[in-house]
């Protein structure tokens, strides 16, 4: 599946150029081809959706409206189920945990992404310990939910495939704990969807998030979908027009205000059309594209990744389930005696390779497989790297061969492998 | 300025196909072709920002923060503002709603929009009656604040211009009205930002929000640009990585978070950097345009809309300040005998021509304006449109003057004031 930017050429630092090898596609992958023919064919028929009377106003709204059909089937919903578009998975998380039922208690591992590790305020959240495996994260979700006091509302958050590791979680199975234990559950897929078909049936989960920017579709729009009965209760996401459905001033001088419910109650302003037009976009490709010659592909960059790294002695990919566990294209590695992020700048600067170092928004979790203190001076966010950063490469459907060899051939050098 | 989108027919009633006109661009704006093309260009080298290593991730980075210059100078705003981004005007009212200090009182005219009208929840709001002149306006607001019974916080927001009316508003005079009783004030630029140069020296406001949608760049980024003190010291407005500086479990289970100060805090979440672009594109354009020229021909064409309109004996313009109040390219009017959803599909169908019905997501204004009492049953956003909708036609930098000379005759016809 063709992406932008293949014949992107960069500047290193001895004055060559070399085709950009974007290996930080955990992060934000590449647009898809078909995704940006959509969009830019779409452009100029943009219209102001929902109120608008003229021929392009209803044109976006039916566009707009029709990618949540396209989303809904992406991710194999439920009849019932409702697709509401926010900016990204982040935006998501948030928006469910602004949703939450009074007295709800949260359950979510501590090998989180901060997007779901965090949103939780207000509520009442149980850290669970890093499982050593899927069977030991199902178990301890058990015993967590069952050692619970009283019989009120609960939530389990847990990703489909790690950000750091690219290890899958064991999904199915803690859909059905939770739900024995009278807890819903909600699939961060921001790092699964882009590598695996998911499928809110046969998981079994009550809602899905996940981004564009992960998804081939960097338009700014992410998605959260499922069950509709805990948002329609909730107080909008968003206060203003859109959300609104009927406003009136009172005798009194205050005002009566009256929500929509469906997922215009927490889309309030005016929607990202083109965004929600790229996202839907990038969803019908990939649900018609052959899963298994994707899945082949990947699982044959993923392995000869892997081994290349194996061989190098003195890297160590970091790994919670261990080196048999099934993963995604996202591999986390520390360079013994170099850190992270000088060897990220020298990928890029020597190599014109892109990927990330740091602590990968999942401190915990990372400071864990480091083997770290609590005191590591890590941040993340604008700028600043610890002197303990992890490297990470991920890639994606448009990832060719050479961009792997060069990041092998790169770290043995670097690493003096090679002579 | 070219639009896209002027090369775009549409099909009649009758068969026929005519260049559509979009006069709905105060809900939504056409993507100025310079945008596009700024947009087009980048897309091929979309990185990941702010922790990726990579070429591409620190050329999209620098693409993102150099955004933030190009709004401030769009802005003119003060040395120590800081320019946050959001998906839309809605997003910075609410943004900036989550952030009013503890006991921040809250006071908004009644003829505001929805998005400056309810965001302020979990605050005490005064909402003022509709005034009839910018004098009034600022006599009524003296008086509110003056009658505050502590000297706590407090905060006026007001729009720059009405999305029914078009009417400017006294952003100065009321600016100096709400400091002079130790409030402060935000200004909703969404209407008037894409019409007319806004100053946050000049006007001396706290803090301007606008949209990216209704300024030609439709993709999904917003900002709140001004003061840090009531950000820095809120809670982030999302929660999660990039927000986030450092997490830590504790020895309890617990989490130890610290946040980011500036704008990262309220950005959770990877950051829209396409749309963030496209803004950033539109506001240099329009910085670099000659704005005089710009001016004279938005008052020729408003000349012309209205001196047509006021021609016809069955349309009323609806008015807050009177036919002299200066205004933007926006005019509301009612047609005697005739639904406005109706003279709305009407003119979409028989003359290709793009306007909006109903309430304008501005329904206590609204309603006063036509005269209405409190129970008419009018929705606003999914949908319904009451039999007691008003018409709003509204134009931009791209607007040719057929378009407009098209709705006249085609009001003129169905009026049946030709003959």
């Amino acid at each position: 599946m063709p992406v932008l930017g293949l014949d992107v050429t960069v500047p290193l630092a001895d004055g060559r150029r070399l085709q950009y090898a974007a290996l930080d596609q955990a992060a934000s992958a590449p647009v898809l081809r078909q995704v940006w023919d959509e969009v830019a064919e779409y452009v100029p028929f943009y219209g102001s959706v929902h109120r608008g009377a003229g021929h392009l106003s209803r044109l976006s709204t039916e566009l707009f409206e029709d990618a949540r059909e396209s989303v809904a089937r992406f991710l194999d919903c439920r009849e019932d189920d409702q697709v509401v578009f926010t900016r990204a998975t982040t935006d998501s998380l948030n928006l469910l945990a602004s949703a939450l039922p009074e007295g709800c208690r949260v359950y979510v591992f501590e090998t989180e992404h901060h997007a779901a590790l965090l949103p939780w305020r207000g509520a009442e959240v149980t850290f669970l310990d890093a499982p050593a495996s899927p069977a030991e994260a199902v178990a301890r979700l058990r015993e967590a939910l069952a050692a619970r006091e009283d019989d009120g509302p609960a939530l389990v958050c847990v990703t489909g495939a790690s950000n750091v590791t690219g290890e899958l979680w064991p999904v199915r199975e803690l859909a059905a704990a939770a739900h024995a234990h009278g807890a819903r559950i909600v699939l961060d897929a921001a790092q699964l969807a882009p590598h695996r078909p998911v499928s809110v049936r046969e998981l079994d989960v009550d809602w899905v998030a996940f981004s564009g920017h992960k998804l081939y579709a960097p338009f700014g729009a992410g998605v959260l979908a499922g069950r509709t009965d805990w948002l329609d209760a909730a107080e909008p996401y968003l206060a203003g027009g859109g959300a609104s459905r009927r406003v009136l001033r009172r005798e009194d001088g205050g005002l009566d205000v009256e929500w929509h419910t469906g997922p215009a109650r927490h889309e309030a302003g005016s929607p990202n059309v083109v965004g929600v037009h790229a996202l839907a976009s990038a969803c019908r490709a990939l649900a018609e594209a052959d899963l298994a010659v994707l899945a082949a592909r990947e699982e044959a960059l993923l392995g000869r990744l892997r081994e290349g790294l194996a061989a190098l002695p003195r890297v160590r990919v970091l790994s919670l389930f261990g080196d048999q566990a099934p993963r995604v294209g996202v591999v986390s590695f520390v360079v013994d005696g170099l850190d992270g992020a000088d060897v990220a700048e020298h990928l890029a600067a020597s190599h014109g390779i892109g990927v990330r170092a740091g602590l990968f928004c999942a401190h915990p979790l990372v400071r864990r497989l480091l083997g770290e203190g609590p005191d590591a001076a890590a941040e993340c966010g604008a700028g600043g790297a610890s002197p303990l950063d992890a490297v990470r490469a991920s890639f994606g459907v448009g990832t060719p061969v050479e961009h792997v060899d060069r990041l092998l051939g790169a770290l043995a050098e670097l690493t003096g492998a090679t002579s």
